[in-house]
């Protein structure tokens, strides 16, 4: 990998805001548009992603999983700075397709490169972004602002990353598979639903039950889930099946509590929040104990 | 490695930022202070420090380069966002040593980390590190801004980063050898001295001569440097070891292009811009030919 040459060729043609200088320059230009929210997430081959994954996916998967992360506080991304550190085994056209997703949904979500940094590494491909947004109110949306009898909802399906991720590991169904690896996270429709209804917010992206505990407990509540008014990938009355899509990982739907008796366009209610800590589980009106694995310990 | 235990064990306290949320949330609020500028430096193990450097040099160097950065723009580091990609063959005890010279710095430049990610990885340690500044000025002070006539000034000595990577790998000079894990940057007055008059300006990371001619280049003009005048970490006058220290990197000193007559606290003038394109050198006013090498390119 000559750095400077795959800088010019593949990410320069990606850069267009005026604070980021054509990348001829050390650092960018913040747009100015408070308030500002910040986040950054990195991806590890072999980790985040499949060693066998298109790179054009995993330059997608990059950019969606931190859009996720803006969008679940209320945000709108705006800028971003890429860190690639390149498996110099791989060849140059793997780069090509990598930089090919990133540049794609960048457009897609509206967000200007504006910096970064690219090194050689003798390991896994290693990507690290980090993603402005700029918050629709006056404050993102955080996970604290939850309170006991607030009802919980939840943005789209829950399910598709955890069965996309076995398709493709086994191969056995690419359409299922794509889904794990370009994750369908929520649209921007439901980040102003969540500046306009949530009380706290978060992505779901280490599964919905040990996510909402977590968004509980940052709420100092406890948390009810209806496992049967959850809105799954692949519906099913198998019990077993509806937890494992609810304890799996890589979903990027938003859920949030909110105080309202309105519908919410795009999330249903699937619970509330509660005064008793913890996590409580019904299916069809009786009580279901906690599976032992609630979703991805990191 | 347990990557919640890890964060809330050594990460959160390095975490004092209101808009941080104690690593609780997603994302961080930056403090609303414009113009703000942002760099992201990444680290590998292997290309950017040795894999025997003791883990605390590697913490500061990591922030150390970034707010060089940052300085040669004329600006003060603010925030950051930490990535680690934590080679998982590594004790925890090498971990505990790179957040020790993480935070050691962290204080030294008064930054605020905000937010970041730590994910494990099967190679080599990976660290990636996202600043953001703000300019003592209007605007950063780019790379562009030089014109042929205008004075070229060099803030402290050059020379070191090479002669201290050479120290570190024959292990014949330890204080040597750890000018290279621990880079001397130039100090915050030389960010203000930015500031005050420089018209174009950068750190020298990868060589003073091709640095210098990077700047020339981007300010569309050439550069002459009298190396009789550069301050040199071993000064000699063998001229082939004068061209070897100009040629090293891992320096981390401004360099800055200025139209002023007055002496610049800390800065050398070490020759000037001009119209005709390229490298000139000059050694005690006697022509020499550039070095096939100027520096480290990527």
């Amino acid at each position: 990998m000559h750095e400077a040459t795959w800088i010019k060729r593949y990410i320069s043609p990606l850069v267009t805001a005026a604070g980021a200088e054509d990348l001829r320059d050390d650092v960018a230009l913040l747009s100015s548009q408070d308030p500002t929210i910040v986040t950054m997430d990195t991806l590890v081959e072999g980790v985040h992603f499949l060693p066998k994954d298109p790179l054009n996916t995993v330059g997608q998967k990059l950019i969606r999983v931190n859009v996720s992360d803006i969008y679940a506080k209320a945000a709108q991304p705006i800028e971003a700075l890429l860190s690639i550190a390149w498996s110099r085994a791989r060849p140059e056209a793997d780069f090509e397709a990598l930089v090919e997703g990133i540049g794609r949904d960048l457009q897609t979500y509206d967000v200007s490169l504006i910096g970064g940094d690219l090194v050689s590494i003798d390991g896994p491909l290693t990507l690290t972004l980090t993603l402005t947004g700029r918050c629709f109110n006056s404050a993102p949306v955080r996970r604290t602002g939850g309170r006991a009898g607030q009802g919980l909802y939840l943005d789209g399906e829950i399910g598709w990353g955890g069965l996309g991720l076995d398709a493709a590991r086994t191969g056995s169904d690419p359409k299922t598979a794509q889904r794990y690896r370009v994750p369908h996270i929520s649209p921007l429709d439901a980040a102003q639903a969540v500046a306009r209804y949530g009380s706290a917010s978060m992505d779901v992206s280490d599964g919905l039950l040990i996510d909402a505990t977590r968004l509980a407990a940052a709420s100092e509540c406890g948390v009810l889930i209806a496992l049967d008014r959850v809105p799954l990938a692949k519906p099913t009355t198998e019990l077993e099946f509806v937890l494992a899509q609810c304890a799996s990982g890589d979903d990027y739907r938003i859920l949030m509590s909110a105080d309202t008796n309105s519908e919410i366009e795009g999330f249903t209610k699937i619970g509330n929040l509660t005064e008793s800590k913890g996590l409580q589980l019904t299916y069809c009106g009786q009580r279901i104990n906690p599976p032992s694995t609630l979703g991805f310990e990191h």
